[in-house]
């Protein structure tokens, strides 16, 4: 199907999963060429999992899975398909942000540490809990097909609004993870950046800029690139998913009919359809009787 | 003006103000009660600025500029005067980012600690210069009457785009801010928090969440909600600033032409008015011209 300022489209998407894969490779060289590696004894190895785990899922593949919707070559599949793709995606970056923070967890545990008292810590399990709220409400209200229309209608905005949140939440707690760990670890490894914290105290000096630390900074940027290549995707308006009925002959995707028309007709169609489909055009039936054009709006960050 | 859920939007602003005006008050009692306080000798007092003025500035006035077009009591004031307490409160939030950072440096040259080693200084001071640079752009491109619509029209997006990821950028480098901070202070005035570092490297342990921790990384969070807050106000369509013309007969905003229309019509219309309140419609036509009716779903997050 053809998409306004393909070529444009391709380049960002391109960008985005080079940055992508460099910031996954950067955290695996940190653990395993600066760090101690990857094990799970219960100590550095298995701490080191956190980072990894917490690069590669809660940030690479929840990006991926936000822009899921946009890849043209995609369209022509069912809206149904696609949902699925969206939920297993986040499903599987959940699940690896599960398994990072256990990890902390149980190193935590073994070394007598205290559990949860940086805001790191205090963000990022808010964040993963809140993800996990998202992806069990967006299972049961837009994958699975009981939902009224109208409870879609009404979710949808909320939906699109959190994920971009957390997304942006689960970086910033990437940022002061990176930010931590480089603090703790160059403590013990390099003694020279721990008298940077004596010259906080007025002793002397010592300039110095550890490898490691360039590395791990490093590393905060990729990911901050990838997140700001990711927003620019989601929220191009002429890089939606179109509301026409895709080449699959059992897609029954009347959404098509919802945009800049009467907010009924959206309705009417919309009940016509596959239910699994019919949000988008219920949706800007919903909006439209309230929001007049708004509907584009809401769909904008989709 | 009426608008639409007025009072979710009044609930929500007043929680934006009441968690912006708490971050602020938190910062003061950080510094004035838990730290050394403010001053400017080069020292701990003068580098006590610096979270002073990014929370306040950097943060809190530039959230508020962010939402200035979406006050409904505004509706009725010209855009230029609107635009001109946009680029104003963004331009005080520069300036109180830049002396910040001015206090940051000179701290460092006094005590000899190397400048921007950390991934803070890496992002903060890079988010500082864009945020200079689309507040040059933004003044010469949309506040001066001399840029051509078309211009205008190709920028807009551009420009709403960097604003909240500047912002979304600021808030992360205060979390890695307060992140840092709090382990460089807690090391030399929590002795019992420098042996949790000990315990990273397997040794006796200790419990502790020593107060400044609980009450920063509250703080933390309060600039994350306030985040959170200003994003969901300005990313409701519903809550846009509308584009008829506003009750001051000087006013000659003729963009209320622009929803729906040919781009024709928006443009000729367009160019019938003060070109410094033209360039919503210029950009409505341009973008009907290319995305049909995603135009909303710019605006959306202007």
């Amino acid at each position: 199907m053809a998409m306004e300022g393909y070529r444009g489209f391709l380049g960002l998407l391109v960008s985005a999963l080079l940055v992508g894969f460099l910031s996954v490779i950067f955290v695996l060289i940190w653990v395993l060429h600066f760090r101690e590696g990857l094990g799970w004894d219960g100590g550095a190895l298995e701490f080191n999992w956190h980072p990894v785990l917490a690069v590669t899922g809660f940030v690479f593949i929840q990006g991926i899975a936000i822009i899921v919707y946009r890849l043209p070559w995609t369209w022509k599949c069912s809206k149904l398909l696609m949902k699925s793709i969206h939920a297993g995606l986040n499903a599987v970056a959940a699940i690896l942000a599960i398994i990072s923070v256990v990890a902390v967890f149980e190193y935590h545990n073994v070394r007598k540490i205290p559990h949860m008292y940086s805001l790191h810590s205090w963000v990022g399990l808010t964040a993963l809990i809140l993800y996990i709220q998202q992806l069990v409400v967006g299972f049961f209200v837009f994958l699975l097909p009981w939902a009224p229309l109208s409870l879609r209608a009404i979710i949808m905005p909320i939906h699109v609004y959190s994920g971009l949140l957390l997304f942006g939440t689960v970086i910033a707690t990437v940022l002061m993870g990176v930010t931590e760990k480089l603090f703790f670890v160059l403590l013990s490894a390099y003694p020279m950046h721990a008298v940077l914290l004596e010259d906080r105290r007025g002793r002397k000096t010592h300039h110095s800029f550890p490898p490691e630390g360039v590395f791990t900074n490093t590393l905060g940027l990729l990911i901050l690139v990838f997140g700001a290549l990711i927003f620019w995707i989601v929220t191009r308006p002429q890089w939606k998913r179109p509301r026409e009925p895709g080449s699959i002959p059992l897609q029954l995707n009347g959404g098509g009919n919802a945009d800049g028309m009467e907010g009924a007709v959206a309705i009417s169609s919309a009940h016509s359809m596959d239910p699994a489909d019919a949000e988008l055009s219920s949706e800007g039936a919903a909006r439209k009787r309230t929001l007049g054009l708004a509907d584009n709006g809401q769909r904008s960050t989709m």
